[in-house]
């Protein structure tokens, strides 16, 4: 497991407690310790007590890399670079890695998965992705999830799955790896746009406007990047986008919110001391869709808000012309 | 304008500041009294206040009728039947006739456009229905909304848009009547679950779950009914069913909360002093589900729990087991 936070911290929760021996690395010394010596991560989800005997902290990567058999990556996409930095070209060749990440590598405009896949020369069947409607938060609490682990091999799917399943974890495998990565990286930008508009003032009535108009945009940009039949009402795809966008957690929407109540982009995220990932998403997509020429009304909205500086209630404006 | 609840009292605030002159037939006359002396409904949305020069409350359906050349239905499913019991079966000739109810006729199992129909000797070109995401409570305080007209006369539908349209309010027509109709009775249904979900303390991991197979269990039921190409991810579908089964003030989602909780179904009801329409909706949907036999877990879940005593718990356990 690479990856500290609260994701990571779940996954580690259900493996472990699944029986799988989980290499755990953390980039903080002081969080490994803390869980060497009390068994719990002191920064996220820290009700959930760990046993030691199956889950191994450690801040060396390389480490905990050779020992592996899976490899899951659970850092913010804007880390994943520079966390797996040091590793050689050849460290991964054997490996099966599932990304739970769900954002592009800034500046590059690529998945997870296209960029690990071309730093260490994998195979697209060594490859998945976890999705799904999840809070980590319910996932301490052990309240009844559904994963989905997309991926080309789906009996590399069907193994992961079979690492999660527990009595409130209920997993199955789906082949549509870009699909189901893509909507995870747009359900952010959509989150983030329900914000907004929250923090403006539009209420119930739009925002499941929006959501709806949003299924459409995130069909249509799949469509043009790889036209697969995939049924968007899934739940890795609508699931996700549906417990992000209408949760009051969601670091995403509450970003978004303090946007539209007019917080500059700059003190929003010193204010919430962390970056939303949709606040990267919306330029990778932004950027890939410049190629595509898609109608993506919604994703244009929040990249002129957030890197032109359009007034919220301007764009919004303008929006809301273009719903239906 | 048939009806004295709050979407009546929304469509009537609507129409008459847009300029129609609105007979509106209430059946309390307290309430038409009220109205006539202070302008305000007493019981829905009393902060609006009605021009009484557009606007003509009574209690003599007949006279509201006949000088009617559009009828807008916002009675509750249950009463259409006793409402328009008194008028002749010639009194709809020449009329347009909009329904805004989110039902079906009890005991009989139809749509209320198709009993009106039938009642009123009306061809299918006469009728329309008024859907869309939307809380009337929405509507009182003016914030941005979206509603569907959907008729097989894409005409009439839109004359009815340009009756709507506003500041606030867009609309625009749709050709597919029964597909919408049936997904508003359906989104109630799925809205109770939901409420029957959380009140069993499962999350909001577990309601994504639900809503997205609630979306391809109201695909497949549309589809045996009338295999018509239609987009459910249009506003007048899933837009609809999110407004309610993510509204906490539901009453639908308040009902089944009652009853996953622990309530009876008639200590629930004396509770709210009302019937939620979904408790009807999950009768008339599994009824006409025995001839058609698709695969509906999550409304035949809701039947066993309201119509055969199964006990929420154990039902929910054998939904979940459904889903993915």
């Amino acid at each position: 497991m690479i990856g500290g936070g609260s994701w990571a911290t779940a996954l580690t929760k259900i493996l472990s407690e699944n029986g799988a021996q989980v290499g755990w690395w953390l980039r903080s010394k002081d969080d490994v310790q803390h869980l060497l010596r009390t068994r719990h991560n002191p920064r996220y989800l820290s009700s959930v007590a760990f046993d030691l005997n199956r889950v191994f902290p450690s801040t060396d990567l390389k480490e905990v890399v050779e020992d592996a058999d899976w490899l899951v990556l659970a850092v913010p996409a804007a880390f994943v670079q520079g966390a797996l930095d040091k590793l050689d070209r050849d460290a991964l060749r054997d490996k099966r890695v599932i990304s739970a990440i769900k954002g592009m590598i800034p500046g590059k405009n690529v998945l997870v998965t296209d960029y690990v896949a071309e730093r260490f020369r994998l195979d697209v069947e060594q490859l998945g992705v976890v999705a799904g409607p999840c809070h980590a938060e319910e996932v301490a609490l052990e309240k009844q999830s559904y994963l989905t682990i997309g991926g080309p091999d789906l009996e590399l799917a069907e193994d992961f799955c079979q690492l999660l399943r527990n009595r409130y974890v209920k997993a199955h495998p789906a082949a549509d790896l870009d699909g189901i990565e893509y909507c995870a990286v747009m359900k952010n930008i959509i989150a983030l746009t329900c914000g907004i508009a929250h923090g403006l003032g539009y209420g119930d009535n739009f925002q499941a406007v929006l959501v709806s108009n949003a299924v459409q945009e995130i069909r249509r940009f799949l469509y043009a990047l790889s036209p697969n039949q995939r049924d968007l009402s899934a739940s890795a795809y609508l699931g996700d986008l549906l417990v992000t966008a209408y949760s009051q957690f969601s670091r995403n929407r509450t970003f978004g919110n303090m946007v539209g109540r007019g917080y500059s982009v700059k003190s929003a995220q010193m204010e919430m001391n962390m970056v939303a990932e949709g606040y990267y998403a919306v330029k990778s997509i932004y950027e890939l869709n410049k190629k595509l020429k898609v109608s993506m009304p919604i994703t244009n909205a929040a990249y002129h808000i957030l890197y032109e500086k359009i007034s919220p209630a301007v764009e919004l404006e303008i929006l809301k012309e273009k719903l239906k």
